[in-house]
C-alpha cells in the first residue's frame, strides 16, 4: 500500500536532487582541453580558450557559491581573477575566486561594496581589451543577485532607491513597473553591468528563480538588453502619483534622464551585447521534471500543469482540491493513481498576523477546500514547498496537507478555517506535523506543488 | 488554418447541445408499457407504473419547464395531476401539468402560493396513500428552485428569511452555513417536502446546477435528508455574532426548535426517504464530455481539468494562462493543438463599479495575465462562459479572450487592467467584439471554460 506522504516527500526530494546548483552546471559545462562547451536546451554553445588571454569570474546570487566552486574545478587556473558575491558562502571554498557575503532581500553596504568590486574588475577588462588582450568574463547568475551585488546610479543612496521602491509597491505597482522603475535607478542592473564590460567576451550561466526564466528579471537582468525606457520610468511614478513622493534625488536623477544627460539602459541590438550570451543552467521545469520521472517511477500516472502558476496562493489551491475531488470521482483529470505537479510562485496578501508562507498557506487552503467539498475521507497527500527550504519567514520549505488532519486539528479545537483568515499556517501544521522541514538547500527555482492520489 | 475562436464557439455549442433538459429527461427516462425505467451513471432503476394508482407530478427550477413537458411526452395520460413553477414558461406547453411563473433570484408572493400548492399537493397524495391507493410522485427538480418554490416556516415572512439570509451573507458565511440556517427557517427545504408527502412514492429528477451535483444544495434539497440541526443553525448565527440581530420571530422560532416544541428537519436515515429516490439527470460533467467529444473531434487532444473550478475568477484565470505559456513553450500539459476544458462556479469579489459577470472577469484576468507574461503573440481563444447564458447582470453567457484584443484596446487608449480594477468587464469586450450573447438557453449546469491552442 502506497504512503501518499511519504511518496509526495520523495518525489519533492527527486525535484531538488535535479536542480542542486553545482550539478547543473557540472551538467551543461565541459572542457574539453582548450574548448569550453556549454549545452543548452536548443543545442550547443562552444567557446576557444586559448582565444582569451584573461579569464574572469563574477558570480552573484543565492546559489553563486556553489556554482563557482563547480566552475572553479572545471577551468581551475584559467581562472585569472574574480570573485563571486552570496548570501551565505557556507561550506563553499574557492582557490582563486574570492567569496564574499552580503545582505538579502534587503541590500547593504557589503552589496554595495560588491556592486563597486564588480565595477573595479569591469574596468579591468575593459582595459586589458583596450591592450588588445581579449577577455572572457564568465557571470554566475542566481536568484537574490539584485540585492546581493547592488550599486545605486551615481548620486543616488541605496535609500533612495530603496523609498521608491516602497512607494511603488504600496501603490500595487506590476513587477514589470517595479523593474522599470529599479533598472533606471541602477549602476547595475537593465543592462548596465554588461554595458560596463564591453567589449569583453561576456558569458552568464544563469539559475532561473523566476518564472518563465525572462533573463531581464533574474538579478535584475545586469548583463541583458532592458526595453524600458526614462520616459516609461517617469510615466510609471506619475501615473501611480507618486512623482511629488518620490525622494528628490530620485526625481532630479530621473530628469537628468529625460533631459539626455545620463545615458538610457543599454536597448536590445545594442553594440554592448554584441559579445554577450546567457544560458540557463536550470529552472522550475527542470525540477517539475525530475518529480514526473519519479513519480512515473512510483507507478502514478503524471500531469505537469504549470511551471508558472502564479496568483493568490489560496485561490490556487482550490485547482487542485477541485482536481482531487474530480479525480476520486471521475478520474478527472487523470486516473487514479495519479500525480499532479506544478511550479511556480503564488502570492499572499497579508490579512492576518500569523506566520506563514505562500506555500503552507496554500496547503492549508487546500484543506478548507477539501473540507467545504465534503471530501476529508479522500486518500490523497498535498504538498507546496519552496525549492529553496524556505517558504516566508519560517524555518520550513512548505506543508503536506493530509485530509485527515482536519479531523485531528477540530480533535484538539483548532479550526483550519480560523487559521487560514489569520495567515497563520505555520502553527496550524505545526501543531498538526506537517511541515516539510529541508533547511537552506542552496537552490532556488521557485515552488514546487505536488497532488498524489495512491 | 484553425481559427481558435471559432473552434471554441462551437465546442461551447456542442457542451450546451448536451445538457438541453428536454434531450437529457429523454436519455434518462423512458418507458415501456408499464415500465418506467430511469438510466443513471449506477445502472437503471425502474418502476412499474401499475403498481401505482396515482401519478402525480411536482416542478420547481428554471429548467422544469423543459423538463415537464418531456416527461409529459413520456408519461401521456397517466399523470393525474401536478404542477411545475419555473422563471419563464416561454414556449413550453403542458396538457395536464399546470406551467406558472414565480421571482428568481429573489423569492416573491408567486413563489409562495407555488410552495403552498405543493403542500395541497402532498396533503393530496397523503389522503391517498391513507386510503390505500398508492401514489407516485415525479419531481423535477433544478437550479433556481429555491427561490421558484418557497415557503417560510410557519410564523415566518419572506421578509423574515430574506433579512436572516443577507446578514449571514454580510457576516462572509460560507455557503454550507448558510444552507444550515435556511433550511430551518423554511416548510420545504432541507426534506421537509419529502416529508410532507410521504409515504407517497417520491423520484426526483434533477438537473444540477451545483458543484459536485450535492442533492442537499440542489433547490437546497427537499427532498433530501439534511444533516445540519436547529443547534447547528442557532450556534452559526451565534458565533457570527448575528444572534441579536436577526428578525425576533425568526430568534423565538429557533428557540422553540432548540426547546423541542417545532421538530427539526428529517435526517438521514429517516422513514420519509424510505420510498424516496433521486438521479441525476445532467450536471456540468456531461456539459465537458460532450465538449471534449467535440474538441477531439477538431483535432485537439484534450484535457478536462475539473467539473468543479471554484474561487476568485481572476486568480483562477491565472492557472489558464500559465497552461497556455507553457503549452506554447514546453508543451505542457499538453501538446499543441491542445484543448483544455473545465468547469464550475467561480467568484467575483467587487471592488469596482463596473459590469460584468464571474466569466467575463475570468476572460479579462486571463488576458491581463497574459500580458504580464509577454505572451500576447500566442495564437489561442479562451472562452469563459455559463451554461444557462447569462453571466452575472448582463446580457452575455461569457466572453471569448483572445490575445490580440490587447493591442486592439491600447489602440483605443483602452487599459485592460483598469476595466479588471473596476470589474469592467463587459464593457471591455463589448468594445472588442468579445461578448458571447446566447440568450437564454433554458439549461443551467454552472460555468465552462475552454482553452484552445491551435
Amino acid at each position: 500500500m502506497r504512503d501518499a506522504r511519504e511518496d509526495a516527500e520523495a518525489i519533492f526530494a527527486k525535484a531538488l536532487e535535479g536542480v542542486i546548483p553545482g550539478r547543473l552546471l557540472e551538467r551543461s559545462v565541459t572542457r574539453e582541453g582548450r574548448e569550453l562547451r556549454i549545452s543548452h536546451d536548443r543545442g550547443q554553445f562552444s567557446l576557444d580558450l586559448d582565444a582569451y588571454r584573461h579569464v574572469l569570474v563574477l558570480g552573484f546570487g543565492k546559489a553563486s557559491g556553489e556554482l563557482a566552486v563547480s566552475l572553479e574545478a572545471i577551468l581551475g587556473d584559467r581562472i585569472e581573477d574574480g570573485f563571486v558575491v552570496t548570501k551565505a558562502v557556507g561550506r563553499n571554498r574557492c582557490k582563486r575566486l574570492r567569496l564574499a557575503e552580503a545582505s538579502h532581500p534587503v541590500p547593504d553596504s557589503r552589496s554595495m561594496a560588491a556592486g563597486r568590486e564588480a565595477l573595479a574588475l569591469a574596468a579591468q577588462a575593459r582595459a586589458w581589451e583596450a591592450a588588445g588582450e581579449p577577455t572572457l568574463v564568465l557571470m554566475l547568475i542566481s536568484g537574490g543577485g539584485s540585492a546581493l551585488l547592488c550599486l545605486p546610479a551615481e548620486g543616488l543612496s541605496l535609500d533612495d532607491k530603496a523609498g521608491t521602491t516602497k512607494l511603488l509597491l504600496a501603490s500595487g505597482a506590476r513587477i514589470g513597473e517595479m523593474n522599470a522603475v529599479r533598472k533606471h535607478l541602477s549602476g547595475i542592473k537593465g543592462g548596465r553591468l554588461a554595458e560596463a564590460f564591453y567589449p569583453a567576451t561576456l558569458v552568464s550561466l544563469v539559475l532561473s528563480d523566476v518564472m518563465g526564466d525572462d533573463l531581464d528579471t533574474i538579478a535584475s537582468g545586469p548583463t541583458v538588453p532592458d526595453s524600458s525606457t526614462w520616459e516609461d520610468a517617469t510615466e510609471i511614478l506619475r501615473r501611480r502619483g507618486l512623482w511629488e513622493s518620490i525622494p528628490v534625488r530620485v526625481r532630479r536623477h530621473l530628469e537628468e534622464g529625460l533631459q539626455g544627460t545620463k545615458p538610457d539602459t543599454p536597448k536590445p541590438g545594442s553594440r554592448v551585447f554584441e559579445k554577450a550570451w546567457s544560458f540557463i543552467l536550470g529552472n522550475n521545469l527542470l525540477a517539475l521534471k525530475q518529480a514526473r520521472s519519479e513519480a512515473l517511477e512510483r507507478g502514478y500516472s503524471c500531469l505537469v500543469l504549470s511551471s508558472r502558476l502564479e496568483g493568490e496562493a489560496r485561490e490556487i489551491a482550490r485547482v487542485f482540491s477541485a482536481m482531487a475531488v474530480d479525480m476520486e470521482r471521475y478520474g478527472l483529470p487523470l486516473a487514479r493513481p495519479a500525480c499532479i505537479l506544478a511550479g511556480g510562485e503564488t502570492t499572499v496578501t497579508l490579512r492576518g498576523k500569523g506566520r506563514g508562507g505562500r506555500n503552507q498557506e496554500m496547503a492549508l487552503a487546500f484543506l478548507c477546500a477539501l473540507e467545504d467539498c465534503k471530501a476529508l475521507d479522500l486518500n490523497l497527500a498535498f504538498l507546496s514547498a519552496g525549492t529553496d527550504g524556505a517558504d516566508g519567514p519560517t524555518d520550513a520549505a512548505g506543508a503536506f496537507a493530509l485530509p485527515s488532519m482536519v479531523g485531528q486539528a477540530r480533535a484538539m479545537s483548532l479550526d483550519p478555517a480560523n487559521f487560514l483568515a489569520d495567515n497563520d499556517s505555520y502553527t496550524f501544521f505545526a501543531s498538526l506535523g506537517g511541515l516539510l522541514k529541508t533547511g537552506p538547500t542552496g537552490t532556488n527555482v521557485c515552488d514546487v506543488q505536488i497532488l498524489l492520489m495512491p
